[in-house]
């Protein structure tokens, strides 16, 4: 099924409407147009209701929400829900300050979604209604690891349950829910962390994905995961002599861009409960 | 002609002033610089008629189009016009929202432009007053091919006389006219296309040869159309296994930074029709 | 001490929030990241005072300002006072319009700041409440060398005194000053000038090594710029043919990742007057 799921995208070529960040947009863009989708930017209240129209799904990210933008959310996630679309929010630093825990609640309160993808210390400030991450990194002390992974998959299925939404966490170990079955994907290095932008990237891809396989959400959002990951280890095998995160950023991108089904179902390394 | 046009830039080191949108707006700085010009971006309406006064033209991109920027480009434009300086329109995404078209057809109408350079759905839109372009990328049937290539000259041909300014069209064969002459530019690789903002760049390079070359605008726009196209072919004989989508874009402008008239004119494929 | 100020930064890891403009946040965050600090970016009023709160410092950057983002400039600002926490000026521009002369100066008088990073331009017009620079690039006939070193570090030590600030000015010669010492700085090659936003790395850089170096700010300061300039030594040593401005912009971030206190300390150029 992961095959099959990348296959689609570079079949189908689902149009991305994207509310992201300014930080990591030109990213976000560049692996949507990566892995054979095609990325519009649009945060101006008054223009989104036209641009989601014309798209195949929607990603909320809120890294460096406004009050302008945090309202283009909620009318291109309206729009978005009427015409049966699908909607994907990224809490970028959920639980860091008021507004943003505000915003993202709020969000998942008048938006039907179908995915949420953060980091663990955002998913459980989702899941507690408040939260005190310490920046838009995860917290160690949260960190899904061996140890504590069979809570981590209760946690993640309770909490997909209760929402009614697929959840992704992705970290070391990443998890993927419905609530009645959970991937477990160990893709992925921890260089990825030192680049900007590798979970927005995700979140963009993630939803060029979910609108190719409309009828597979799950296994979607779980091969989106696996692809970053393998596409970290692919970009990495790249690096060469005086290379830092700058240069694997670009390797990560270019990637996406040479990988297709077989590559990743040969790249992914997951099992499900 | 195309020689000295890139020659000019070099020695004159232009002042850009560009509204732009976020998303592709580093790589923008990135190329006017590699051309030997200098960059300034700003688009707050308290700001933009102090910074275009020190400028030599303005480039009004409405890719991530506000309320707020849309002001902006209203008043730089005006001062610009005041000040006789050059102006540019890259109307991204026109025909796609009806903020856009409308914004588009705005500029086109209260301020006085040198140059409205979009692909063929976005030009088509300013053609026709309304569009359903389907996104940021021009529509495949729209395409300008060897079969309507006498079509797309005569159309080019029409508007630009119609709306008294030259006209850009880019895509797999450039067209730059105004009205009279029309250059037909086969430069560039189709590759290209995965890449975000390379026809932002286009503009804002462009705005930066028309600034230095302002005796001679036609020659200048195609000129940088030859340069963008060239740049896209030199990039890419530098590519090596294992890059894709993001080391092109890094690839493209180091072509541009090592280029000079020289060099252009020896890739530079175009006939005048 | 210079070894010290780098070796403390990947020690502690301070949180850096940056009201930065969006021409140039991607790298900023980039070489944060690769200084091994971390960075989040937050620009809305509603927002900054909870990011700020859980930082180390704050990096302000009027590069791209609008009347919503000065205003959170101010908020955090305060606030970050409140908390005894580290703030830089990047006053990018000052002097090329009224508006950003006038948030410039605002931001140093109701903002007590550790440090004030800019060209020599920019420098120049806080110095007199005014000023007419070109552009965001410093104005040739303004610039320090060998010839003037005594007069401009005369300037820089006098305007330190009188406003009671680190400054720190960069260029072909940097200085940094806290009215006593005076660093000159040798570091750092002509061609990082065709990179956008160099500067505001290194005021992203320079936050990073503040927090992690309270006690010693001038030293901290010092060994920012001696880093960035090492950096762009180094990185400029990988360039290969074909290579250009856009991939040496990677290169200095990498650099920056591969780099530690000792390393710097071997690259360090600098004299103490």
């Amino acid at each position: 099924m992961i095959k099959e799921c990348f296959d689609n995208v570079r079949k189908n070529v689902p149009l991305v409407h994207n509310i992201t960040n300014y930080v990591t947009v030109n990213d976000v863009a560049n692996i949507i147009l990566a892995c054979g989708a095609s990325p519009i930017m649009s945060d101006e209240p008054e223009d989104v209701s036209d641009i989601t129209s014309i798209c195949g799904g929607l990603n909320i990210n809120i890294g460096t929400l406004n009050k302008n933008s945090i309202e283009a959310m909620i009318i291109a996630g309206k729009k978005s829900n009427e015409l049966g679309h699908v909607v994907l929010l990224d809490p970028v630093g959920a639980g860091a300050s008021k507004l943003r825990t505000d915003t993202a609640l709020r969000v998942a309160r008048e938006i039907k979604l179908d995915v949420i993808r953060g980091n663990i210390s955002e998913i459980k400030t989702i899941a507690n209604g408040s939260g005190t991450t310490k920046g838009v990194d995860a917290d160690v002390e949260d960190a899904v690891t061996e140890d504590n992974l069979n809570d981590a998959v209760k946690f993640i299925k309770d909490l997909s349950k209760r929402l009614n939404v697929i959840i992704a966490i992705t970290g070391a170990i990443d998890l993927v829910s419905d609530g009645d079955k959970c991937y477990i994907i160990r893709n992925g290095l921890p260089q990825m962390g030192a680049i900007t932008g590798t979970g927005c990237q995700l979140s963009g891809l993630m939803t060029a994905f979910l609108i190719a396989n409309k009828n597979n959400k799950l296994e979607a959002a779980a091969a989106a995961v696996c692809a970053m990951g393998a596409a970290g280890e692919i970009g990495y095998s790249y690096m060469q002599k005086g290379d830092g995160n700058s240069t694997y950023r670009n390797r990560i991108i270019d990637a996406i861009y040479n990988m297709d089904g077989e590559i990743l179902s040969k790249y992914a390394k997951y099992e499900i409960r």
